[in-house]
């Protein structure tokens, strides 16, 4: 028996070494590989991607949470701030749904502890879906299939908006992004990058830039002064944390956002005044690192934050469940 | 060889008789079966989902093919007459684009002789996605992922609106949905149908409701008057087919909706004026027919329509090609 057990305590010792060697590997870059979710419950999941999709779940029936969020868009609307009911102004940029699960709050401001505490935030908002948690339960209530599906998910006599948003929150767990060419490179396939693009990494981290772009989501685990060095102008009235904690030393303290699929959640910041990673990187070294990088520098750092982007969320358009004959009918326009 | 070859010739004198038998049995009935489409370029249709999901093609950034024509939701708004841009009502109600290509002609008005002529209007309307052709292709010229495949499908130096339309056309192609319950039971599926099913299939017939809602999209391939035993009024101040002919004969005359997937493509009629389908049924039997149908002929023919919900288009939400650092921005609120 000892000669049979042999061989595998040296593949074991081996496969021990070969993963202890990776995780050295990977914790001593301040940036690790984003991992798919471990435990999903895909019938909240499937329930969820239908709700996400859902305009009757606003006043109009025509803005769902894939209005703003757009999922083939980096899970943002890529415009300055989102439009809302009745065409209103939002006051601060969509952030990207991609990855959020990572955020150590939800919002710029933190405002929600996680994504089921923001689920609910957007659908009230008269600002944006303008309707009610009330009205949202009545409108699901009176379609049967949605009916069934809640049932079959949650086991209980009545929707209720605890379930609405633990659905849409156990969907926006799977829209994370692996696979990225830096997450390959952080693996160890090293010609992922090319060298431009690990040098870029390298300013990114000698820069200082990575003080708060850190973790598997390259921020999102920090609230930070916008503008430490030099000031921001924002175009926007948000003031930031401190709409939260009330602390004037919070003030205009955002959520660091992630850098995964940065390439394609422009425009940026808070307040999305600025359109294209050129200018963004521009401003960031300037304001937050008093560091003007060269023209040289400034494309590298890009061309390393293009190597951010992982493999989308991919699945199939929902078909949702038509409305019944007693289903209260949106009118947009009153 | 003669003994070899009768079996074979007894085989397709079978396959023949069966196949006539076949076509004689759906030829006597005035509703024939969705066949899926035959002829297809991928290429293009690829290149046409991407462009009917884009909101770049609309002057806000925010409004898409699939924001009216929404493929969750049967291909509409589910709206009484759509929103377009900066919250204009629109004057009439969008109709499915599913099986839009059986159609004599595109719009209500029939303005559109098909798909590809189709596709290019709400682009440029002002009071829908209120951009310009020119500034559609200057955008779509800005992103190298698309001036990559507009070439790689098309193989010309230069996109053009041509271009655009027949991609999206060709999309639009795939948007069939056989399968239905009633072509399982046109097709020889003899309990596909529940008896009140096929009785209100018989009164659709003997009603006279099959005069003008016929063929494969059970309507689509007519113009007709709406109102023709009672006047109708409408909320819309849309006159119809006169609109295109500059004939008053043909004032308030409009394109006959297909009813596939009519269970999900509420609100109903050119002004989306009514909701459920046993008021549209009441409501055709009274101002088309001169009928008043009881309640239990109005739930069976109800229950009939609701038989040519078909398989919906099924695909991956398609992910868009980000902007480039040139590609303008858009303001949706300017």
């Amino acid at each position: 028996m000892r000669t049979r057990i042999a061989p595998l305590a040296v593949a074991c010792a081996a496969a021990l070494l070969g993963s202890v060697g990776a995780v050295v590997a990977q914790s001593s870059e301040p940036i690790q590989p984003i991992v798919p979710p471990q435990q999903v419950n895909l019938g909240l999941v499937e329930l969820g991607k239908k709700l996400y999709f859902d305009p009757r779940l606003s006043k109009s029936g025509f803005i769902s949470c894939n209005s703003c969020h757009n999922l083939s868009m980096g899970g943002t609307d890529n415009i300055a701030t989102s439009i809302g009911d009745k065409w209103q102004r939002g006051p601060i940029n969509a952030p990207t749904v991609l990855n959020s699960s990572l955020n150590v709050a939800q919002f710029w401001d933190g405002r929600a502890a996680d994504l089921k505490a923001q689920a609910g935030g957007p659908i009230a908002n008269p600002g944006e879906m303008a309707f009610s948690h009330t009205l949202a339960l009545g409108m699901l209530e009176s379609i049967p299939a949605y009916v069934r599906e809640f049932r079959q998910v949650f086991n209980k006599p009545k929707i209720d908006i605890e379930q609405v948003t633990a659905a849409i929150a156990e969907f926006e767990k799977t829209l994370v992004t692996p696979n990225s060419r830096f997450d390959q490179w952080l693996l160890g396939k090293k010609d992922a990058m090319t060298a431009d693009e690990q040098a870029g990494y390298q300013l990114f981290k000698t820069s200082g830039c990575v003080a708060c772009h850190n973790g598997p989501a390259v921020g999102g685990n920090s609230f930070q002064k916008m503008g430490i060095v030099q000031p921001y102008k924002a175009t926007s009235p948000a003031e930031g944390r401190s709409a939260v904690t009330g602390k004037e030393i919070d003030r205009f303290s955002f959520k660091v956002p992630t850098l995964r699929n940065v390439e394609l959640t422009y425009p940026y910041f808070h307040d999305g005044a600025v359109d294209t990673l050129p200018q963004a990187v521009d401003v960031m070294g300037r304001l937050q690192l008093g560091k003007t990088f060269t023209k040289e520098e400034n494309a590298r750092i890009v061309a390393f934050l293009k190597t951010l982007t992982g493999d989308q969320p991919s699945f199939m358009l929902p078909v949702l469940p038509p409305s019944g004959d007693t289903t209260p009918r949106p009118n947009p326009f009153k």
